[in-house]
Parts: structure tokens; C-alpha cells; sequence
């Protein structure tokens, strides 16, 4: 394998080691995404490994093809997810010793996880970057072999068996539509897709957040960002691209789409609502990158890659909260009523009897208009927009002035 | 078919009806369950049917079994869930008109989509039983054919067919761990179970919520619950048994547990995690009930059936904010400092530096400790006990009185 490049071969190869260790992920048709998009929707379920994610299919390629005295040595890699979670699993059933530095902000179920499986975890540094720097000094003063995240050809290599087993899984594919990060996995779908079917249309899907980042980095470093909220996507929210994944990314990738995070957000209620599966942002890139429309029309049965499923139980619970208010089911109303009692009473009776559930009361008798007036704050749960104004006018009718805030 | 029995020929000639409709659904093997459990566990994804459920199985054959002159007639149900949508999914198909009688209270979403399905829906009462009353006489009124949710033999032995896919699927089994509410469902399951191997142990997941409500029904009709939160099971929650079902499950399930509404929603948490699967709580009873260790010691292959995966993501959402709170990463704490530009300042410079997330804040002046003393009471999300124990000791290190609340 030359130290620059992956072929087809390459990734052939790598499925013989891929295969023993981990099966081949479901393939299926979604009859209501298909429904929606207008294209016949397959999914690749690559967040059905054990660790959650593809990155395992590198991590074993990687490590299949250490030496036994490299292998006794053991392995070193920086991250603070997915690909530390898969060398961590892989290295230790096949009895490599396995060093993860992650930066001190990594979250806790993360670390526990990568220690639970075996690893050797380091935090080191309050980003990415610092914790990189210390892995590889730690790779260079124990004599190790450094495992990048998606720059490596056997990383690439490895990942790109994914394309191997959808076209064993299907036939008479139009495009296949990828999240992009550091480009390891991507790259090497491309590679092994467009060695199958020259035809086939190649998506890629990136972080807006991500490309905003990696422009912040090149013009200001050193911006103080710290009120700035990280990516829903931490797993493509990659600040340094790879320099062999750009040069692959370039030969072989057809189109790339940048998606915000309201559009990543709604890609995972959308695997919730109808796949009833959990995928986190980055693995919900590929479906969000559909809702552009952004393929040729000759594409009719697209493959839709889901790269990953590790998302915090409570990032998602905020994503749910964000997705209610933007699909207009929660309502801000500030009430102007007389501060005594059974005001509250008798507004409450009022939004009971439209159906609408209270979530918060906030009272404000600072700003109210008036003196013996009180302001007070709801954050009701409505049906739909037409229910929301149902319960301002029933309000106002009632001589009650109700205001959206 | 006798009206008053299911027997294994039912349910074999129910799989001939329901098989060309809808293929066998997932089953698949979960390692880490297995792991946590120390059974091997297996699960059937009955979630993954079309509309949700399992409830298309009978559905399907009791449709395929109307004559020509009741399917022009039409059929009727009431339903607020899973049966509504099953039914009306599948009567649109083989174009046998539908009406579906929902109670007042129905989600606006399920409502949406039987009326998106095709069938006529009739919101009427507001309970299950004032919606059934409705059906009853829309039913005689008409001259259609009533779809029971559950005591009906038609709809019992199409549910059974998931055992006879579970049996084609995995050999040696040694149990089956079924969700129960109206007992169509594990009725159908025991006895083709029962019927293929008379050792196989049948555990039925019953929701405490649902038994209690039963019990209350007896004793108190009429008293008023409205404050009584809904069961986050909703398709378990039958506050009726049918007549048919209590008789089968007497004869052919072996155990029975009745599991909290706490323990319900573990088990939906437990499916987001470790399966990433969206999993109602219904769907989630089979795996909470294993969670109580209540299988006979030979039983080492144990069947989790998946009911459903209807669950609305704003519950999700609340379920996984109590989940967090029940596992010690929410806490409340109250501070005590004085009324003055900087306190809050200096108190969240403390919690910022502990690595704590804040959630809410609010300001009490009324209950302070003394004059010129503010409380303020945060909401905060930590990693842990231990993160928790650090941030109250650190204020207090630092002169600050907080108290957990």
C-alpha cells in the first residue's frame, strides 16, 4: 500500500480483516423517508457496531496489520469519541496494549467507557489539539504506533468496507450520501463505490459549524469562543482537516453540502420519528444533506449512510426541546392580570379549558403595567400554531391582554 | 375457529394471511444486554412494522377474513393508539373503509395520521370507554364489523405469529418476555409458543399503573384522578382486561410482573442507550422485566419482544430530564449571599470552575437569611455524586452556604 494513496484493492484487503471481527451492518428500505424524499431511501446502519460507530472498521484494519512486536508495543491515538471508543474495543480483544489521550473536557461516559474497555486514558489539554500534542509525544517517548483518527491510509482503507457491504446488500445504486468529518470515511467510500460504479453519485455531508470553525481557526486564532455552543455533530465537527483525505475528498467525492445545526437537529427527530432509531448529529448528516434535494435527477435509489448513534441522552433531550419551539409547539405568553388572589386561578382555568399544558409560570411585578397589576410569564405546550392563537383569543375575549414573547 | 379459543392451527393459518403483507420483523442479539443480564438476550423488533407496532398482525387477519359483503361494508374501532393505526394502515390497503372512534384527548399527531391513513375518524367522549360506547353503537348503527383492540380470537392469533417468526428466527429458546396490557398480544405469543415447546418459560410485563387503575375501577368509581399523571406506558395502561385474554393468559403464561412507571421509563432509556432504538414504554416492559430477575434458573436464551415504538419525543424528552434527576446528574442547590452586583457573579465564577453546567436560576428575597441576603437557587448539571459533593464543598470552602434541596 503506498504510504499516499488507497485503491479498491486496498480496501478489499481490508474487508478479509475486517469481516472475522465484525459482521456485516444492516442494509434497509425506509418506505417513509422514501415517501417524503422522493427517491427510493436505503439506510446503512453503521451505528450498529458495538462502540457505536464506523470507526471500528479502521481501527481493526489498522491493527490486523501491526507487526507482533509492534502489537506488544502497543498503540497510542488522541480523541474524545467515536475513534477512541473503537481502537479502545478492538485493541483489547486482540490484546494490544492501547494508550487514549482525551482533553480534559471529554465527557465522563465517554472516558469511563474508553477505561471500561481496557484503554489507558491520559487527559491531557483542554482541546483536541493539545490532547493530539500529547499523544503524539507519548507515541514518540514509549516507541508506539500512532493511530490517526482519518489520516492513514488503513484507517481510510478500513472504512471504506462499508461501500463493500452496501453493494453486496443492494444493487443498482444512484448515490450514496456521507458525513464528513476529517474525511477518513468518506474517502474511503468514495474510493470502493466509484471502483464498483464509476456512476454512482457521492454526497458529502459537513458541518457548517464545522467549515465556520476551520475558517475562524485560519483567520483569528486564538478568538476567545468559549460562549460559542460546541456542535450538535461533535463527530464531523472536525477543526483541521486530513491532507490525504482533502487529496481523495477532491478525486472522488461528486458534491459537498454544508448543514447548520437546526438542519443536523432535524435530521436526528427524524431517524427518532420515523426509524424510532437513535443517531447522533453526525450520523444523522447524511439524511439532513437529502432535504436540500441535492442530487442529480437521474439519482433514484440513494443510500444513506448512518455513521453513528453516540449521542448524550441529555443533548438530545435539549434537541427535542429546540425542535418543540421551532415546530411552534411551545408558546411564550406574558399575561397583564390584577395581583390578587385567584388571578392566577382564573387564567390558568382559561388555557385548561383550551387543552394547553403549563410548563413554566414566571411573575413579574417589577416591569407590570401598573401598579396592582402583575405580569405573569407562561411556557405552555401547544397542539400547532392555530391551537396557540386559540388561547390568546380566548384570552383577549375574556378581557385578559395576552402577549407572545 | 371456535369464538371462545385460539388454538396453534389458528395461529399457523393467521401467519399464512399476515406473511404476504408483512415480512418476519428484526431479530437480533444485544451483547451488552446479554452482559448486563446474564442471559443471553435476544430482541424482537415488532417496533419496526410500518406503523409502530405489533398491533398489524391481527389486524391484517382479521381483515383477510371478512367476506366480500363486510369488507364493502366497513369496519370500526376505538383506539387512541397503536390499533387505530395498524387497522386503518391496513384496511386503506385492502380498501375496506374504516372508522376509527377516538376519545377528545387523543394526540393531535395520532389523530393526523389515521386520518392520513385513510379512516374516518370520530373524536368522540373523553375517555377509552365513552370512545368505545361511541364505536359500539357507530358499529350497530352501520352495520360494520367491530375490530376489538385485544379479545378477539382473530386478533389474538394474528398476534401469535410473532412467536412462529421468533421460533423460524433462534433455536433453544428458553423464554419470552412480552409486554401486556389488553393480553391479545401475549395470549397469542404464549400458545404458539407453548405449542412449539411446552418448557419455554412466558413472562408477562404488566404496568403497575395499569393495575392499580384496574383496582381503582373497582372500589372508587368515579374519583377524581385528573391530577394523576398518564401512564408514560400508554399502550399498556388498559384499565379493562378482556374476558377472552384473562382466560388464555390463566392457561398459558407463566409469570407476571407488574413494573412501576419508573422502572418502565428506565427501560426506555436503557433501549436509547445501549440498542439505539426508539422504543415506547409499552415496548420497553419485556426488557424492564428482566431488569427484576424474576426467570427460573435454566433459563439462559431469553426473547424480549418489542412491541412498539410509538412514543412522542416531547414524553421522550421529559422521561430522559427525570431519568437524569433520578441518577444523581441534576441537582438543586441553595445559596445564601449577599444582595449585591458581584454575588452572582462570584458564585457562578465557583461553579464554572467545578465544571458544572447551570440550568436555571432563580432569586428569593422574601425567605432569605436576614436582611440584605439573597437565595438563589440553581438548577445545575454535574457528572456525578462525587461532582456534586465537590461543587457544595468548594462553595463552602469559600465561605458560601449552599444547600442541596
Amino acid at each position: 500500500m503506498a504510504s499516499d494513496n488507497v485503491t479498491k484493492l486496498d480496501i478489499d484487503e481490508a474487508l478479509k480483516r475486517v469481516r472475522p471481527v465484525i459482521g456485516p451492518t444492516p442494509l434497509s428500505h425506509s418506505p417513509t423517508l422514501s415517501e417524503e424524499l422522493d427517491v427510493d431511501v436505503y439506510l446503512k446502519w453503521d451505528n450498529k457496531l458495538r462502540t457505536g460507530a464506523f470507526k471500528e472498521r479502521g481501527a481493526i484494519n489498522f491493527l490486523a496489520q501491526l507487526s507482533a512486536e509492534e502489537k506488544a508495543r502497543g498503540v497510542c491515538a488522541a480523541s474524545a469519541g467515536n475513534h477512541a471508543m473503537a481502537l479502545s474495543y478492538h485493541a483489547s480483544k486482540a490484546s494490544v496494549p492501547c494508550v487514549i489521550v482525551m482533553p480534559t473536557t471529554a465527557p465522563l461516559v465517554k472516558v469511563q467507557y474508553t477505561e471500561h474497555t481496557g484503554a489507558e486514558v491520559v487527559l491531557s489539554g483542554a482541546t483536541f489539539d493539545e490532547a493530539l500534542t500529547t499523544a503524539k509525544q507519548i507515541t514518540k517517548d514509549r516507541n508506539l504506533s500512532f493511530v490517526s483518527a482519518f489520516d492513514d491510509p488503513k484507517i481510510i482503507a478500513g472504512q471504506g468496507t462499508c461501500a463493500l457491504e452496501i453493494f453486496d446488500q443492494l444493487s443498482d445504486i444512484d448515490a450514496i450520501a456521507v458525513p464528513v468529518g476529517g474525511g477518513g470515511y468518506i474517502s474511503g467510500i468514495a474510493i470502493a463505490a466509484k471502483a464498483l460504479n464509476p456512476k454512482v453519485f457521492v454526497l458529502g455531508a459537513q458541518s457548517l459549524w464545522a467549515t465556520e470553525a476551520q475558517e475562524r481557526r485560519l483567520l483569528q486564532p486564538g478568538v476567545h469562543q468559549r460562549l460559542r455552543a460546541p456542535s450538535i455533530a461533535d463527530g464531523i465537527a472536525v477543526k483541521k482537516r486530513g491532507e490525504l483525505t482533502s487529496k481523495l475528498m477532491s478525486q472522488h467525492v461528486d458534491k459537498f453540502i454544508q448543514l447548520s445545526e437546526q438542519e443536523l437537529a432535524h435530521g436526528v427527530i427524524q431517524f427518532l420519528e420515523y426509524e424510532k432509531a437513535l443517531v447522533e448529529g453526525a450520523g444523522a448528516a447524511g439524511l439532513a444533506a437529502l432535504y436540500r434535494r441535492p442530487l442529480p435527477k437521474h439519482c433514484k435509489r440513494v443510500v444513506v449512510v448512518v455513521s453513528g448513534g453516540n449521542i448524550d441522552i441529555n443533548v438530545l433531550s435539549r434537541l427535542i426541546q429546540g425542535d418543540m419551539a421551532a415546530r411552534g409547539r411551545l408558546v411564550r405568553l406574558l399575561v397583564s392580570v390584577s395581583d390578587r388572589p385567584g388571578s392566577l386561578y382564573t387564567v390558568t382555568g382559561i388555557i385548561a379549558q383550551c387543552g394547553a399544558n403549563v410548563l413554566e409560570v414566571h411573575h413579574d411585578r417589577s416591569f407590570s403595567q401598573g401598579p396592582g397589576m402583575v405580569g405573569i410569564m407562561f411556557l405552555i405546550e401547544v397542539r400547532d400554531s392555530a391551537h396557540k392563537e386559540s388561547i390568546v383569543s380566548t384570552l383577549k375575549s375574556e378581557g385578559v391582554p395576552a402577549y407572545e414573547f
